[in-house]
């Protein structure tokens, strides 16, 4: 018989940590925690197994479950000495779903499930308090109409209000317990008229309705939007959690909180958590009132005249601390904690890895590490490759004028301006066009999750630090300033008055989630400056990884850039780069227009010392590294002039007619310039381009190390090659003048010939290139779109729909296709390899800087992946990571 | 010891006829013939790894290899009777190439090696012929000098001008013994003046020399020309032949000829020759003097007042006519015959299989088959099937006004039109822009190739029916009319004149080269009549072959022309190429240019009844045979309107503004549309699309087969598909059109939902795609294009410095590239039937109607190929021979 429910709590647990994929990540962690005696409230999970189940057989469920649900509840009732359903001493549930990771938010919850009529009094009278029991049950039914009826929770909030404006009331604080009783009637009449029949009465129906809602929501819209960004297959599925419920709200010894074990936003060792007194769980996730600081330190930090927790409940804090470090020294990992405090016991509601920012995991990991609670290769696998994009970012220059209109909380790092947008969808279209946007809400919600994706920053006028707009900020990188009061947002007018001034729709902002300054205008930024632990963790990463990290890069700028950022050499020097200045780009065009070889190679004189110029300053600052440089790629037109004072400074300069050179021009125009003549083919056309690039790359590398010194390498790589006898032809050509230059020079000098590969033909035919080739880069941007058959360029068109359609899991452009570009690779290495064993495999496309792309180049054994400089830390921690997982 | 030296003649020979690989086709075939007892010349060869021996060794040769020839000059010295170099009685040889298959005119020729001042009179002596001892004497000194020492042939031909004129002569034939040695010195002082050095007089310093100069007019441009346009690879190299001369000009019983032993144009079993009287071979060949015909039914036939051989010379023709029996029932083909008659004495000097014309070959094959010479697959493989394109196109128009301005050779079969071009150069230049040639020539030379493959057809002033431009074309398949001695071609002006008329050089001429009519201006053209024979021969190739052919097509004329040529169905109906009419363009564009769904659906509406009319008749015509339709495939924006006009006409269907529509028309635009947004990505995008599309085919089918009788199975095929989901989420739709509609018809009707494998991706993922698809159709236009990452519209710029620089053996657009592009059909075909066994597998690209591609498709194991319906018959035949040669 299959085991469909794992009860936990009393110390003990049918389940354990390790079953996260059973029971989910809370189910998993309640069991553990039960196991290591926390004080966790009784209860059960229904197993992830149960949510397949269900799917697959037509929304039902296993024939067993009804009567494993019912001995697991019978368990709970003896734990905690109540009964489901009893009048006189009822036992009352919550209902969450958790899936295998967290979605925050994402999954329908019931709280307070097991009150009726008859029941709402055994619990006034069990707590002594009817004003609690009412309170309790209008909430109940109002969240298990909404959540579980579908009737919108905008119905209740509205009966209060006519409630409170009855009676001149201000606070819910003033409602006595009467009024919540009556309030409760109206709940109930008001969901009878909307549903046609009574609201249920039988807490085991209310049970069973609640275990639907759970599995039903696992695939409505806002959880496949939250799957899709986040890569979670929709199989896993999500697990019930049962558990008897606890009470914060049981007056003033009760509170309900939410804490962190270290700063999930610096990573600074010191606990960080809200707590908010006689409330529950929900008010302080929600950001409907701002909660209260749980340290003294961090009280006086921000400056709240509220009381901490620490200094109102000083001996339950204490309780609380002690299960912090207990659970820390657990897990081995910064954990997030939800608990509530009723009537002065400590329950321990929830556990889990904290999310973080990048800042954030990395001090994490490096103190973990130093501290000995983890490996250096743990920590290393601690930080997400992806996210050290926040840290080498730029941030606000702290010299530049802000003009500054509020502070509100700094919810997650990073700065951003943009255009002030007042909708999720009108940011995700905007966006599109290629638009910064600042997304501005009261508070955000899951439905606004594909608007904060899309957006630069985000701003919210209420909501504190473990708001949605804050915890789902963080994980996604994205900067944020939450819970700034001052604002007065009109979503209808679409106007932000703040202190007296006014923001209108479109009009730019600037906001530095770092300090929760929200700034008009926009404000000029600077480069990061990276922390010790950065270092250091990359410093581990470098011991670990087998793969080396080279950058793209042909300016000297990117080359220092790359440098600094640990590049172990230039992987790709696209010449033609180096062509696009405005004093160049004349002598360019005179070369592509000119009618004959002689006008060709005028032109190419004027630019070989130039382009020699460049490599020298290039090579000078990568002494002692490879730099691969690749000869002229692009299709010619892409320099042609467009404006006639272009044409006539060509003509000019060759005494040709602008109309001679129009007709010239116009003769270079291809329909599928991608697929044109570029690349080694405008080698095989017209030889004299590569003979001066390889000219300018050997007379540099001569020059560089004429005094001794670290020597450069250069390795002259031809692209677009489809077959061997290209790559032979430019080889023979490129050689020839190399070491003619060499042989005259009396130094020595080694360079190497190789090829891109990034045609499948090129791929197929690598044993034969190899012959040839000394070294590959496979340029998987130009290998995808030929896999494909897919433009980069004119892809937006239709890419979104095949994302959303399933299609694409991810776009290709991003992470590599393994499937299949990444077979093509494969065939290609194994063929190269095994013509010339110890030829030098690399890769240079955009891929080379994805994490997931750099995890599949180490198991395919290349080389060295070659990146932007930005995300060559990225790549060295993706190769750590790589090799670590084997 | 390896032997590199072959003897022949006097009733025995050390090789044969199988030894062509060694001894090249000329030298075996003289072995063959030496055995088989006809009256060779003797001789002996050296091999053809003698060449390749020479190229491997910076031009020098083995070591043995003068002893070798040494012993083989004895040999053929004690046979003929006579003494290489000596003064009373001395033998003379011809020296000539003979690679492995026939290289006409290509490879240079010495004849009349061994004479000098002294041999000269042994020769006037031994044959009591002063006057043509000394006339062999100065030929010899002129072609040695021209083939051997590079001195060039107008130097000596001024020298007997100046000599005529001095003496007041016209013909050849007024000069003296006298005259002829006195020139024969002449000729001696300006070879020494030309080189410095003089004329050699060793007869094996001569030997040697004229050996040197065949193997190395191996490598010479206009050879390797020749082995490019043929596929003939250099490594394979050429033999030499040194053969004992015999004389054809030795007065009037002496003779010389060429004959083939049927009609080499038609067919017709009976002997096609020319001789000329007192002459040498070259003189035939070379078309220097118009020679006479063979037979008396032939010379009548011609109107030729000249006697025939069989007339002037009936016994030695007797003979001849036996050799010809022999030499066919032999070699069991049709031959091809040069011999020489010295004073009445029957030589024969070479045979070989005769190059023919497809109309021949088609006949000659059928009757060989018929009787009983030959089987009927050896009839099948004796057919070039890329030549059957000259019998399916159009021939003139026989009612159609014909400006005749002469009548010349009907040297090679077809009409053609085109411009008058004078050279060779300048018909390529030309071609290549697309326009049609006639190259004019007063005779062409080898020289001429490039222009003459380029040319539309060819022209000649002179030279006869076996001359070179007449070989040359027959072999190419162009049509050419040769000797048209009224036109008085002046190169220096680019006029011709002919009969008091002038035609200028660009002006359009046409030809036949079936009659030898040449026209003025262009003249219609019909459509061809295929002889029975051809239908004969298609038969037995389709008893023979497995793959079935079908057609591309999309109109009712080219689906009847298809179904006429024996298509087995239709394997590419291209959907969007009924959407160009001018009727229906205009809802076309509506359809692109919509802003959204409603406005697509209501342009579809239009088009839906004129796709299913078109769908109705295509069925009709093909009833019984499987139709495959495409849905539409190309990028959106090649429908868009271009013209102000097309525009309006567009918006007053819609009520759109002119303005707005060119926004959306701009907004389509894309850099790269062959990887654009087309294909199913199309049918993702806008569903409504393919949905037309599938109701159209479906009620089209159910229309045609309403009544009973054959069936019609379409298979519906998406195009550019990239992944499994891809086809999942379209065949979904499209199958539940499908079903629905023919639900509700009450009819029976099966239909298929399959895919183009045109991806490199595709072609990975076919284990996958097999899983929905139910047939795969290569698109290997696409593949290539992707493949090699070269788009089709782009390549003509450097195409050409591709096959020049042997990059490509072949266009891969036209002959599929097995190395890239067949490797991935290969993986696909293996894949998709590991998925699926029974799916259907063919090929739609240009390829299926290419003959080693269609031999490529049979080998993998296809089940059809599609092909262009003109091609339909080549890729029967070609089908046929796959199946043959396996």
């Amino acid at each position: 018989m299959t085991n469909w429910v794992y009860t936990f709590g009393d110390g003990k647990a049918e389940g354990d940590a390790a079953m996260k994929d059973l029971l989910g990540g809370k189910g998993a962690n309640l069991a553990e925690m039960s196991n290591i005696g926390l004080p966790v409230p009784p209860g059960f999970t229904i197993t992830t197994e149960v949510c397949t189940y269900y799917y697959d057989h037509e929304n039902t469920y296993p024939a067993d479950l009804e009567a494993q649900v019912k001995t697991a509840l019978a368990q709970v009732e003896k734990t905690v000495g109540a009964t489901f359903g009893d009048g006189d001493n009822p036992l009352l549930v919550s209902v969450r779903s958790g899936a295998r990771v967290s979605m925050p938010g994402m999954m329908d919850t019931v709280l307070n499930l097991g009150l009726n009529d008859v029941t709402v009094e055994g619990l006034a009278k069990q707590s002594g308090d009817a004003r609690f029991a009412y309170d309790s049950y209008r909430r109940f039914i109002q969240m298990y109409s909404d959540v579980v009826l579908g009737v919108d929770h905008y119905n209740f909030e509205e009966l209060l209000e006519i409630l409170k404006e009855e009676n001149g009331y201000i606070m819910d604080t003033e409602l006595s317990a009467d009024d919540w009783k009556e309030l409760a009637q109206a709940f109930k009449k008001k969901a009878e008229e909307e549903l046609g029949r009574p609201f249920p009465q039988d807490v085991h129906e209310q049970l069973w309705g609640a275990i639907d809602a759970v599995f039903g929501s696992w695939m409505i819209d806002r959880a496949k939007t939250y799957r899709r960004i986040n890569g979670i297959p929709s199989e896993w599925g999500t697990a019930v959690n049962v558990q008897s419920m606890v009470f914060g709200n049981m007056g003033e010894t009760s509170a309900t909180g939410v804490t962190f074990t270290r700063d999930p936003s610096t990573g600074e060792n010191a606990y960080y958590g809200e707590y908010l007194i006689n409330a529950q769980g929900e008010d302080v996730v929600a950001g409907i009132r701002t909660p209260q600081n749980l340290t003294k330190i961090s009280r006086e930090k921000s400056g709240s005249d509220l009381p901490s927790m620490e200094e109102s409940m000083p001996e339950v804090y204490g309780e609380l601390a002690d299960v912090f470090v207990k659970l820390e020294a657990h897990y081995r990992d910064m954990q997030d904690i939800e608990f509530t405090v009723q009537k002065g016991k400590l329950w321990i509601l929830q556990t889990r890895s904290g999310k973080r920012t990048a800042k954030a995991a990395l001090k994490i990991a490096v103190d973990m590490a130093e501290d000995g609670i983890i490996t250096r290769e743990e920590a290393i696998l601690r930080v997400e490759p992806a996210a050290l994009d926040q840290l080498l970012h730029p941030t606000l220059d702290p010299d530049a004028a802000r003009d500054v209109l509020t502070i509100g909380l700094p919810a997650s790092p990073g700065a951003a301006s943009g255009i002030v947008v007042f909708t999720a969808d009108e940011a995700e279209e905007l966006a599109k066009s290629g638009q910064k946007i600042i997304l501005v809400r009261q508070e955000t919600s899951p439905e606004d999750i594909h608007g904060m994706h899309a957006a630069a920053g985000i701003l919210t006028s209420r909501g504190g630090m473990t708001s949605h707009a804050a915890v789902v900020a963080r994980g996604m990188g994205r900067p944020c300033v939450s819970g700034a009061g001052a604002l007065r947002i009109d979503m209808d007018k679409k106007i932000i008055s703040v202190l007296g001034r006014t923001i209108q729709n479109h009009e730019t902002l600037t906001i530095d989630g770092g300090t929760g300054e929200v700034m008009a205008g926009e404000v000029a930024t600077i480069q990061p400056e990276l922390s010790g632990d950065f270092g250091k963790l990359m410093g581990w990463a470098d011991e670990i990884r087998r793969l080396k990290v080279r950058a793209n890069a042909e300016t000297p700028l990117d080359a220092r850039t790359a440098r600094d950022f640990g590049a172990e050499g230039i992987g790709l020097c696209r010449t033609e780069h180096m062509f696009f200045d405005a004093d160049r780009i004349a002598n360019v065009r005179q070369m592509i227009l000119a009618e004959d070889r002689a006008g060709r190679m005028e032109a190419l004189a004027k630019l070989l010392p130039v382009q020699k110029q460049d490599f020298i300053e290039l090579f000078t600052i990568m002494r002692g590294l490879p730099v691969t440089v690749r000869l002229l790629d692009p299709p010619l037109h892409e320099f042609l002039p467009q404006q006639q004072e272009d044409f006539a400074a060509v003509a000019e300069a060759t005494g040709s007619s602008i109309e001679q050179l129009k007709f010239r021009a116009d003769a270079l125009h291809e329909t599928n310039p991608m697929l044109g003549h570029r690349g080694c083919r405008l080698g095989i056309s017209y030889p004299e381009i590569y003979e001066m690039q390889a000219r300018a790359i050997i007379e540099a590398a001569l020059e560089v190390t004429k005094g001794g010194g670290a020597s450069i390498v250069p390795e002259i790589m031809i692209p677009l090659v489809g077959s061997r006898k290209e790559l032979e032809i430019l080889k023979v050509k490129v050689s020839a003048v190399a070491d003619e230059i060499i042989g005259a020079s009396g130094q020595k000098l080694d360079y190497m010939v190789g090829t891109m590969i990034e045609l499948p033909r090129a791929a197929l035919q690598a044993g034969e290139i190899a012959k040839e080739a000394e070294f590959f880069s496979f340029g998987t941007n130009d290998l995808t779109q030929t896999t494909f058959g897919i433009s980069r360029d004119d892809s937006a068109s239709f890419l979104d729909d095949y994302i959303h359609a399933g299609i694409f899991a991810q776009d290709p452009f991003v992470t590599i296709d393994q499937a299949g570009v990444g077979e093509l690779v494969k065939i290609a290495v194994d063929r190269g390899r095994a013509t010339r064993p110890e030829i030098k495999l690399g890769i240079c496309g955009e891929h080379g800087g994805d994490p997931a792309s750099v995890e599949f180049c180490h198991g395919i054994g290349l080389d060295y992946v070659s990146c932007s400089p930005y995300r060559v830390p990225i790549a060295r921690l993706a190769a750590a990571q790589a090799k670590l997982k084997e």
